[in-house]
């Protein structure tokens, strides 16, 4: 990103265009931080213009559904938050709203990075009760990588079973690849072009870095990850509604798309998208970096076997605890960098015992080789079921997710 | 245009990106000549890379044929053209083409000159016996005008309208806007964002002078004009072969479009488009601009009456005679300059006629009073039977024309 300022009006809520200030890299392309506690989120919130997710709109979350928020918001992990309270006002008032997530399908296996935005996105349907709508970039892969388009098709049918095997309901969920939908909504393709003609080029210059060796179809793009955030791009589903407002859950470097949404939604005519974004998923070897699936030895695939997710989690999972079981026992371990301790947050339901851990760890009771051991098992059930569950997926379901329709919900 | 040198490989063909270095100036948007003969033709050739329509294509053209050629091509109307010699040998091997053009509908009410392209290709199609297609690009004016996309759409089928009134066989032309088209055509859209991921910001800035401030929309426009010419981009009509090669009759400023298109199609695996390429058609007020609809006082409209065609041309059609009669006589006039005189070489279809007028008017014998009157009557029976013709056009033939649908042709 080249934090050059732009010439044209400032996109609103955007604080500074630099996100290289502090050592922390953030864009939608690369997550990077030289810090061993991975990005300062508190900063990023901060330099990106969101709000925190604080006790209060955990505590009113709870009071509106009646029921205990997810682990990942009670957790941080779902940490920061833009109109959340705006979506909970129309909840409060019985009013509709829509889920948009989405997915760029760069490869065949997902990893239980991926997995994070789409097991909060469901907790959400089934608490909000309320249709989604999941985009497959198809398209973005087929501009950024070395693929054909028939390639990026396949990874997106490919990624389509891993989503679908998570358990979202077919009735209630609208999937879709860039690469069948647009050529089949003439009202998706209005909505891409209404953003394009709303953003210029010294905007996404500003916005994610593109220079002018970059071809015009990555130029283009956002306006498309842009376009689902109105309803009017599903007529199907919201019969022609053009004022269903959005909530977008997604990780936090995805953000710089719908600030740029946010920016041109009113101008449109159209209602800003609410978003609650995430922290990132660590790589094996640390927070410093995002678990990357061109990297495999930085990942855990929703592929791997039993054995892989052993070897990967003893062999490279980063350990905060000491050199010497001597050094660990007296000093104690730092969960703050330990890579299976930040898994561990992810992945275990159990509040009580996760606090245990991080207490009996960080006193140098637990030795790392528990908790990896704690961590290996509760990553093979997770893997192990989605296995079970992607292998019943057949085309028919994918092909009934992915026709649009009509869903569940009168509008 | 900037004229600005790129970064990248040259685009093939163009000799220079500048169009400015001898006052002439073409691009898609405008074309201003300051000589009172208008643009020089024979330099736009060498500069865009183009050949002349000589001699020899033309007996070609009419050999294998086995018919006259067509007024325009003999008068030199469409004097410049792409690998049009391939074309002939495809014809000659009995080998499929189809035909390409396409209209930016600005506005409700076509003029003379907008019919040019469209007469000439209807002559095409008549004698070579191919498909066509024609582009509306209401996405384009929606981008470029304070246009809403429902205005826009709504020209496109006025325009639509105007077309239909010439006599294109429904079932051998396929017309689309690409506001419905676009969002009904999953190929379509795979053709625009292979185009797109080959051509950079550079190379538009390059060939079309597109700059910092312009909108993203804009700047990936290009590869909408461009798709059209892949067989591919119509599945309905080629039954999926992406080798069908295409002739695109077009005015000369539109080949910006189509040298970019050559310069990407053998990357994608796909023929380069044959181009046809006319001059422009002068305004009233003389050949330095070419008719425009924004300039009413500049065009005679589809939608003029009688009258209205009879007081434009006396009043404003630029005259190449004398200052008096006397002058006239003894001088005589200049068919290089007299707006009138050139109308008839459009549109009088008598050569024997035309050559007498010309002989007549240089000597001084004919006034330019004897030319208004000719063309006067010339125009008032084109527009007046249009107007007829128009009149009898159906919404339900524009639902035919634009309806995605086989031709009557075998792929």
């Amino acid at each position: 990103m080249s934090g050059e300022p732009t010439n044209e009006a400032p996109v609103e809520e955007v604080s500074s265009m630099s996100v290289e200030e502090d050592d922390d890299f953030v864009d939608p392309w690369t997550v990077a931080s030289k810090s061993a506690t991975g990005i300062d989120y508190g900063k990023l919130i901060k330099r990106f213009g969101s709000q925190k997710v604080d006790d209060e709109l955990i505590q009113r979350m709870e009071k509106v559904t009646g029921k205990p928020v997810h682990h990942l918001l009670r957790r941080g992990i779902f940490f920061s938050h833009r109109d959340m309270h705006l979506i909970l006002n129309l909840y409060e008032q019985k009013k509709p709203f829509f889920l948009y997530t989405g997915r760029g399908p760069s490869s065949e296996a997902m990893h239980l990075g991926h997995l994070i935005p789409f097991i909060f996105t469901k907790w959400l349907q089934e608490t909000f009760d309320v249709p989604l709508v999941i985009q497959l970039t198809d398209d973005e892969k087929f501009l950024w990588k070395d693929l054909t388009l028939e390639e990026a098709q396949r990874l997106a049918i490919q990624n389509t079973k891993d989503i679908i095997a998570l358990g979202f309901d077919v009735n209630k969920t609208f999937i879709f690849s860039d690469l069948q939908y647009i050529g089949s909504c003439p009202e998706f393709y209005k909505n891409m072009l209404r953003v394009q003609k709303m953003v210029t080029f010294n905007q996404v210059k500003g916005i994610f870095g593109f220079g002018d060796s970059d071809c015009i179809g990555k130029i283009s793009f956002p306006a498309i990850q842009a376009a689902p955030s109105f309803s009017s791009s599903f007529p199907h589903i919201f019969n022609g509604k053009k004022d269903v407002p959005c909530l977008i859950p997604c990780a936090i470097d995805q953000d710089p798309y719908f600030r740029m949404t946010r920016d041109v939604a009113p101008r449109m005519g159209c209602l800003k998208p609410a978003l609650l974004h995430s922290t990132f998923f660590p790589a094996l070897q640390g927070a410093q970096s995002k678990m990357s699936a061109s990297d495999p030895n930085s990942s855990i695939f929703l592929t791997d076997t039993d054995k892989q997710i052993k070897t990967k989690v003893n062999k490279y999972a980063f350990s905060g605890g000491g050199t010497t079981t001597e050094e660990h026992r007296e000093k104690g371990g730092n969960c703050d960098v330990d890579v299976s301790y930040q898994y561990l947050t992810f992945f275990m339901e159990d509040d009580e015992r996760l606090a245990q851990i991080k207490k009996d760890y960080t006193s140098g009771e637990l030795l790392t080789g528990y908790l990896k051991k704690e961590l290996i098992e509760i990553l093979q059930k997770i893997v192990g079921e989605h296995r079970k569950r992607r292998a019943e997926v057949t085309d028919e379901m994918v092909q009934q997710f992915m026709t649009p329709r009509k869903l569940n919900y009168q509008y």
